[in-house]
């Protein structure tokens, strides 16, 4: 058995494990058994029980399980007919839904675990419960979880369990756990001030001033990398009529993810309506012919843009970026701080081009996804989804352009450094995702380049080509940030909300030590903001030592505490973030030319002022 | 009888001649009056006709009005019972719905024109009709319109009327029309590529590349004086749950003017309702809790941004300013290219302050607004509106936020320079409107600065003063330029599409003669770029005079003809606009130095690039 099997094997085990303590605990009668999977860092078990089960019972648990697995009880499995299986968990409702709910041909295995344990299972498990004590394991926490997730059914008590194959696994796993819980967004986004979020307008972010500076600051950078690619922005309207998206494919396929504004239903006065705000109103229907929505994304108002007036050949490769706010629906238990949001920007761009253009278009924005990706220090992997079964368009343009793609990647990556996701490519084209890996080393798809041959048909897309002819172009959706909301949420997990300089809120912090230094720190100012360097000072009557904690809190890179020597000298006293103790004697020219050094070159690292 | 008062007199008239010329050209039987209104530039009058009017009967009506004219008639006035007027004009369809509408005590009265023609009218007219020899009209148009606005009367022929006191005015007019008209924003946006409509979503503008560079300038050069001016921006949500309507008020008082997204009516299951699109679905509605609405006004998220925590005097005044998109649901015969839309953003703000605060700060927004109307050569006046009977909040925070605001009108425009509108203001604080003048004369109301006593008090904003207890701060709402839509569109007329130098899309057209000229062409266009200058180039092999052409078209403000004799001698045929015939050389460091300060001064008007 190998390690990956192990894994299986041991942490399925222990999920039994933990439900055999768990009826000791509570008693037999007391417990209802739902269902216990492995998961990405161990297992978990569903439980209806008598009570919630608090943090108190946790080391009860792990203790009882330890007891458990020193009892060195065989496992057995048996195959049972579905009347015998039935008999069998007669007092335990769940298995008998779960049993009731098997395809009849579904062969029924039951593993029992000692005398006194038995549980419906396919397995496979260990042979004696010896081969879990070397295995290291920790209960996580509990929480409550509906049965089969429906709000409708009992409420289980859910006890998540971490396992590993041995102790410094399990260890380091919590360690890992712990950085990630002190990098969450959603902390360091309050403590550094950067955005809110309000219930009158869930998922949708308030951005505050420190956070919209780092916002636009991304946004600066994406333009001008854009703009140095050839890309031209566009902007267009946030709602539109229902029949943009009966002609895009949204109003059949999307219309659920979409905040929808009801038409006024013929016959009926809106203003009365609403005036008389008593009663519920009947009088909104998407059916009505002026019906409209949010757009959830940019791509049927980018066809409509390229649409507007005809083409030549000489005009393509034409790029149209975009980052207009969307906003799609989700269920409000999918929420999750910036991460999953109802109200975001993408980096997006839709290009349209001739056949022949696509792979030097997917070249270069290959290499403006490197250059993107490397700014921030952040490595991504390809992945390649190929033709589905029921692809559209025409097989020899799928062919030429998934050879394309593929040459590009080869030539890139090298052949093998990408995975290929056979026949998982969108039916209207073939894609490519590229995945980063944050400091904590989880994955994020973020980067999509997809080849589009469905659209520029929907929306009767043409060019003129250089016979005369019109021809159809092809549209290449892409996105490398993905959207700024999400990318925001992870480059502050990434950095722990120490980000490079050139995205800093404020880059540089002053600190006069009294209001009659203010006089000089004015003139730092000055300086700096001249350079473009980003400075928030306070001026107040507060102990500086106040104003230090507070531009230390904001993680603010450079803060210079101004003083009667620095005034005299023109030399500021700096200390550097993650450094800070140390204090740096630095005059005040070279620190603004530092300054605008780090701006202009995006540098990723803070950079000692001394050297 | 003054000028005005004549004015109103021979306008008056000239609609009675020119309904008696109507009745005598199509027979009096064939003809039902409607009414005949003075307007801005001369008169119309609505007619019920056996045809449409077009543009071959103007002549034939003014020759008409003339002959009517010369013969001499004399005006009288005749006071009517009721009965009597419904006698005269029994065979007159709206003029007895126009008498049965009259309030019974209202005077009667009737003008007779010779023996033949008869009008109900208050007057006053001229007493014979040579009066009107020696004023000057012209029929400017005829077109339908409903019979009292409504679409489901009667459709009648309104035929407008120039009239002028002199012949020279009416030139004058007719020119300024004609200017008007070469100046429409909806043509020149077409003709620079600027922006453009769909009929999916009315009122709502797709800003093409070249229009999305000079909005993005515009933000961008309000964002650098904010910047200056301390002001701090912020973002938030688009959509906003109706609960937030409700403290704002916006619930109650414009709910109409409002994009809504009503919830789903409990008990409904959306989705199905939704999929089975046949039959009218009557699930939404805006009773529903999670009912939502687009926003028409930053306010209420600036005030909850200010809420979302505790705040001290000392950090008074907050400026959060804000260019969200907003949407504000408008009639749809109302919507009038970017002077009337549905969506846009504003140079918003809303800054927090104490009372003492409000007579810097409105010096500041003052201080601002010359600087920014002065960067387009604009003029303004301004107006006070005062507390009005019904206003709310304490009366000494009026007198005193009254007396601070005539003082800084006082000390700015000096007395009696600005217009005063007593008892005009809001109900929740004076305000001051500046109203810009533009190129045709047309005043424009831009900016606004309006004191609010009442928003903080709704959502019940606080800060902490220095003795520790809890006050309310005032806010002051403003914006300079007022949308950017209307501001672009205002701006595109003033200046006809020959922007500032600064504001332009593409600054700098660069026309290679031949593709071997590309390298060169090539070089510029990077020294060009490198120092911050917008420069288009086209590079194909098209002949030099049709891409010359199109870049005049565009009124790109320099055009540079690249050829051999420039790449030998690194210096440039430069053609500056407006004097397009005239060819400069000029050096290409001193071209680049040159544009680099054009920008970076937003320089008015273009430089000679010669000099």
């Amino acid at each position: 058995m190998d390690k990956e099997q192990f894994k299986e094997v041991y942490r399925h085990s222990l999920a039994h494990i933990m439900a055999k303590a768990v009826i000791e605990i509570f008693g037999k009668e007391n417990v209802q058994l739902a269902i216990g999977p492995q998961i990405a860092d161990g297992c978990y078990y569903d439980f209806l029980l008598p009570r919630a089960v608090t943090a108190d019972d946790y080391k009860t648990i792990e203790n009882r399980m330890r007891e458990i697995i020193r009892r060195r009880e065989d496992w057995t499995c048996s195959e049972l007919t579905r009347t015998e299986a039935l008999e069998l968990f007669k007092d335990q409702k769940y298995k008998v839904e779960l049993i009731e709910d098997l395809p009849e041909d579904e062969k029924i295995t039951v593993y029992r675990t000692g005398d006194d344990f038995v549980d419906l299972c396919r397995g496979p498990h260990v042979s004696n419960s010896q081969e879990l004590m070397s295995v290291a394991y920790q209960v996580r926490s509990a929480s409550s979880a509906y049965w089969r997730g429906d709000e409708k059914r009992d409420m289980l008590q859910r006890i998540y369990l971490y396992a590993f194959e041995t102790k410094d696994e399990l260890k380091a796993h919590i360690a890992w756990v712990k950085e990630a819980l002190e990098r969450d967004h959603k902390k360091i986004g309050a403590a550094l001030d950067l955005f809110t979020f309000q219930d009158t307008a869930p998922g949708m972010a308030y951005w505050l001033p420190r956070g919209w500076i780092m916002y636009r600051e991304l946004m600066k950078f994406v333009r001008e990398l854009q703009d140095e690619y050839g890309y031209t922005e566009i902007s267009a309207p946030l709602i539109n009529n229902k029949r943009l998206w009966i002609v895009s494919g949204h109003w059949a396929h999307y219309v659920n993810n979409m905040f929808l504004i009801p038409g006024i239903t013929e016959g009926v006065e809106p203003e009365t309506e609403i005036k008389e705000a008593s009663a519920p109103c009947s009088c909104y229907s998407i059916e009505a012919e002026d019906t409209m929505a949010a757009k959830p994304m940019n791509c049927p108002n980018a066809m409509m843009t390229y649409k507007r007036r005809s083409h030549s050949y000489k005009e393509l490769p034409i790029r149209y970026s975009e980052m207009d706010v969307l906003h799609r629906k989700e269920k409000s238990g999918q929420l999750n701080g910036l991460f999953r949001v109802q109200e975001f920007r993408q980096d997006d761009d839709h290009t349209f081009v001739t056949e022949d253009m696509i792979r030097d278009e997917i070249m270069r924005i290959i290499e403006l996804a490197d250059r993107e990706y490397k700014t921030f220090g952040i490595t991504y992997r390809a992945e390649f989804s190929t033709r589905p079964d029921d692809y559209m368009g025409d097989i020899e343009v799928w062919n030429k352009a998934e050879a394309s793609l593929k040459q590009i990647l080869d030539e890139k990556y090298g052949e093998g450094n990408y995975e290929i996701n056979e026949g998982d490519g969108a039916f209207y084209g073939p894609k490519i995702d590229l995945q980063i890996k944050d400091a904590l080393g989880r994955e994020w798809q973020c980067g999509t380049v997809q080849l589009d041959f469905q659209l520029p048909h929907n929306f009767g897309l043409t060019y003129q080509d250089q016979d005369g002819t019109l021809k159809m172009p092809i549209v290449i959706h892409r996105a490398l940030l993905g959207s700024f909301e999400r990318f925001t949420g992870i480059i502050t997990e990434h950095f722990k909300g120490a980000f490079p300089f050139w995205l800093c809120p404020y880059q540089v912090a002053l600190v006069p030590i009294r209001t009659s230094h203010n006089e000089y720190a004015e003139k730092v100012e000055k300086a700096l903001t001249a350079a473009g360097v980003r400075v928030e000072a306070d001026y107040t009557d507060t102990h500086m030592n106040n104003k230090i904690k507070k531009f230390r809190g904001y993680k603010d890179p450079y803060i210079l505490v101004l003083g009667d020597k620095e005034a005299e000298t023109d030399t500021l006293s700096v200390s550097m973030r993650g450094s800070s103790n140390q204090i740096h004697d630095v005059p005040l020219d070279k620190f603004v030319e530092m300054c605008r050094k780090l701006n202009a070159e995006r540098t990723l690292e803070l950079v000692n002022p001394a050297e």
